[in-house]
């Protein structure tokens, strides 16, 4: 298998990681998946853009208040581009469908998420949920 | 002026360049500001993930149709990493904001864009458009 498909899933993984500590609610598995020494940018739905670790931290621990959200994702793609890796992929809650883009960059021997952004579908767009059962 | 600032410099430029050519509706200034060597990605407001030059400047040409948007942006910021531009920044149309991610790749001797992704900010987080006038 070349470096680049090596990469490739490795990112794909991290990825799905980014997904499982969202869905548990998981604030110290999030926490080791953002990067820690590159100006990491979060844009929820709805929401302004938030620019580094504190702020981004701060509002997933916001969101995990309530618990994880119920979220699963589908149709991941990702391309390598100057070494840093662009996942996008769609994202689905109990009646919405999320379009998104993840940023991964290569940091102490591990991808992790550099950029989170994601926009809510009009119903128009939107799609199912893949049928399977819950992440994990 | 470091090398990283006059970079930083000619990246804003370029996305101010976008929402000119956004703006007057201009598919010939919009097809060279996007990369042609690389797997761009475009997330316009409400839509699905476009992959590939081929979606991206078809959406566009879409758009396009009606004249360009009314648009307006402010809040415009970039970091560099890994020698890559990532830009965040808000779009202003009539009654609606949106947060922005535009990603940036040096190609051909000048930044193209590589991924542009716009979610619409609920009106809680909505912010005025800037007291100016018309983009140009």
């Amino acid at each position: 298998m070349s470096r680049e498909s090596v990469d490739a899933i490795a990112a794909l993984r991290v990825n799905a990681a980014y997904y499982a500590a969202l869905a548990d609610g998981d604030l110290a598995a999030m926490d080791a998946i953002w990067a820690r020494d590159e100006p990491v940018l979060c844009i929820h739905p709805g929401g302004a853009p938030l620019q580094g670790r504190v702020a981004v931290m701060a509002s997933f621990r916001s969101v995990f208040e309530g618990g994880g959200p119920p979220i699963e994702y589908s149709q991941d793609a990702v391309s390598l581009v100057r070494g840093i890796a662009f996942v996008n992929c769609l994202e689905h809650l109990a009646d919405q469908s999320l379009a998104v883009s993840n940023v991964l960059v290569w940091e102490g021997g591990q991808w992790r998420m550099l950029q989170h952004v994601a926009s809510l579908m009009s119903t128009g767009s939107a799609v199912p949920a893949p049928e399977r059962g819950p992440l994990h």
